[in-house]
């Protein structure tokens, strides 16, 4: 069932590890067949390095219920759900605790875009989310963690801004594809960390804001003009 | 004599080097036999690329005393002596000299639970220890040092705060086996690397409090829902 | 046409892989030939992995027109044309989004000469270029971002000097060659590594403006007497 | 002549570029041969991936001048020397100019002894000399350098804290052999780090002077107790 999902969705979570962004079991990524109503997970708390593309869960985007798998799916399962839901565009996401990003979180603010770096890749700044509430924290957890980053995205294009930092928590990222989700976390922990250093270096820089528009428009959209398309 | 024991503590020594977490000789895990009164340790500044699971020392818990080995133990023996004898659930401890949790260390201060891969191991801020005194450090150094540390733990519970940063030395970690101290020591390298850096990018950061209990609860105790147990 | 030109760009290139100064497709390295007026730059957007020599493409020096091949140039062309056109001497050209480089362009500042390593192989203080107006931006903005850095060099010595954080993008370095670009590119994200560092330990650091001339001279000029020549 | 110590100098300058400590051929390590009044040394600028033992110079202790050897010696050679005939118990010195250790010494101040992996190895604070004249920087630089080293240590036993921070240039550390100095070099570029984000996390930490004693007194002179010796 939905075996070449389960490859490359198996294939995106071992790329989160080669590209250095989880440490132990610390990420997981999902992918989704919108016909269908499926979404394809790794597992919770499974080693990347005994994983095969068939461990991977099958669940309803709707229910969140197992279709097929023997492992338990991630416990964040109902996060990515409830992204999946409210940006229809969005074929996979990722979740990670990487070092920059995460600190980003634990911040509490919102990363600026400050370079083109990030312009090429996020239109605007890295938004994090609101302090959870006690009914929040206490209830659904994981899918009001969820609901609390779809809240954030209230007036924004999700797709040109593909990622999010939940305070105190980390990052999650998401694109057309999981393969495009996992780039979109390895560019947010650079600029995360390009930023953390900018900012040491002058607390008072600015930024250009024409450059943001000029490189987001340069890689997106009708009249984009980088790579080979 | 305790060959099984002997290399699981080889194997978590080799696993300090493999996470990036030592440098030299300078580290050291040791596991305990309970029911026997035992504790198997590295020897003292071995190069690790040359060790082997036979060169781990037997020690008696209660004296101390060499009981196999023809290598001198660690020097810091006396000190993972007194943190099996004050907490006895610990099965495994580990010590190191990693990089930001010895900064933390030297800064001297307690490293806060500022985030949720914080709360998801460690229930409270990672306590650092006091000065010592002229008595205890030109006394009983080493078992002296294990005495700071269990003071420090007074009034809270070692398994659920699971390490301690001795002031200007460094860190110490345990857990029910050697390899989850060694986990636990990889997890406090890396908070205590994001909480430097959340702090220099927002020195007035907060922490959502119902996060930690709500994280700490999700895997540890009664109902603990993360991984396949 | 040009083979052993293309051999060395595309050896430069992959040596900015080696040195760990780009992530995905975020860099470029060309060479010129001054007779022929020709100049062989990476293609755009191409993966590393996969790219061959024969990939460069070649493009007129004067009218940035493709000459011979099938690949899209690097978008960033006619910044590196711009470069060639003004500085005479320059043989080659690299461009990256290097960390440290990166966030100091990002800060908007230059990055100061405050040590031997830096006088080893920059002169002065490494250059950010002014903010772009929105006729640059908006107009030819690949050749205007070079039109800008060669503004910046009015009254500099570009050999002596050869890079530049162009502001909120990242550096730009060049060279007698490709290879002695790319070399340029590895030190100047290792001085601005090491200067972020300094300023942290120390905001009132001073230099020693004897050492400038000296270490300069000591590898420059008549006189330089480092190495085997 | 000399091939045992010319075998011993190339493998401690490997090691420099095994623990990460030079960048190009950024460093240099030399041996002595006290009864010959004999210093071997690694040639200047020479490539470290092609460089072989044979390739090491044999300068004189006393006149500097070249014994044995078809390659010129590092430009650094008369510092080295400097430091040989100041010091009769160094057997070994090394230059690099590693990221953390440079940059104390751009920002130009002693790094502070805040932490027992310090004292383990370094006794004070690994002092920063003062800015050198314009006599000295356009004399004979190299020696004049070595004779800034010295003087900085009046008053000081070089033995006990081996290594100094030359101010805007870069660390020098030595020991009883070749294989010491690399070996003070690795720790002075840790300790440096450590310190470094140390201050970051808390700017008014404070050392306890008990544990410098202790540590020091632990791993030398009559009453070690460290290792298997």
């Amino acid at each position: 069932m939905l075996e070449e999902l389960k490859e490359k969705v198996y294939k995106a979570n071992m790329d989160l590890v080669r590209h250095g962004l989880v440490i132990f079991t610390w990420g997981n990524v999902s992918g989704i067949d919108r016909e269908k109503g499926l979404v394809v997970i790794k597992p919770s708390g499974v080693d990347y390095e005994s994983m095969r593309p068939e461990d991977m869960d099958v669940v309803s985007l709707t229910t969140g219920e197992v279709v097929e798998g023997s492992l338990r799916p991630s416990s964040d399962t109902p996060t990515h759900l409830a992204i999946y839901r409210a940006f229809p565009e969005v074929g996979g996401v990722v979740h990670t605790h990487s070092t920059y990003a995460t600190a980003w979180a634990q911040a509490g603010i919102d990363l600026p875009n400050i370079g083109t770096t990030h312009a090429d890749y996020f239109h605007k700044a890295i938004p994090c989310t609101a302090d959870m509430s006690e009914v929040e924290v206490k209830g659904d957890y994981e899918l009001e963690t969820g609901n609390v980053i779809v809240r954030r995205f209230e007036g924004m294009n999700p797709m040109h801004t593909p990622g999010v930092l939940v305070k105190n928590h980390g990052p999650f990222t998401w694109g057309k594809t999981p393969a495009e989700a996992v780039h979109n976390a390895v560019v947010l922990e650079q600029v995360a960390k390009m930023a953390s250093i900018a900012y040491t270096i002058n607390p008072k820089l600015t930024m250009n804001p024409l450059l943001i528009e000029k490189h987001f428009s340069r890689k997106h959209g009708p009249n984009a003009y980088y790579g080979q398309k």
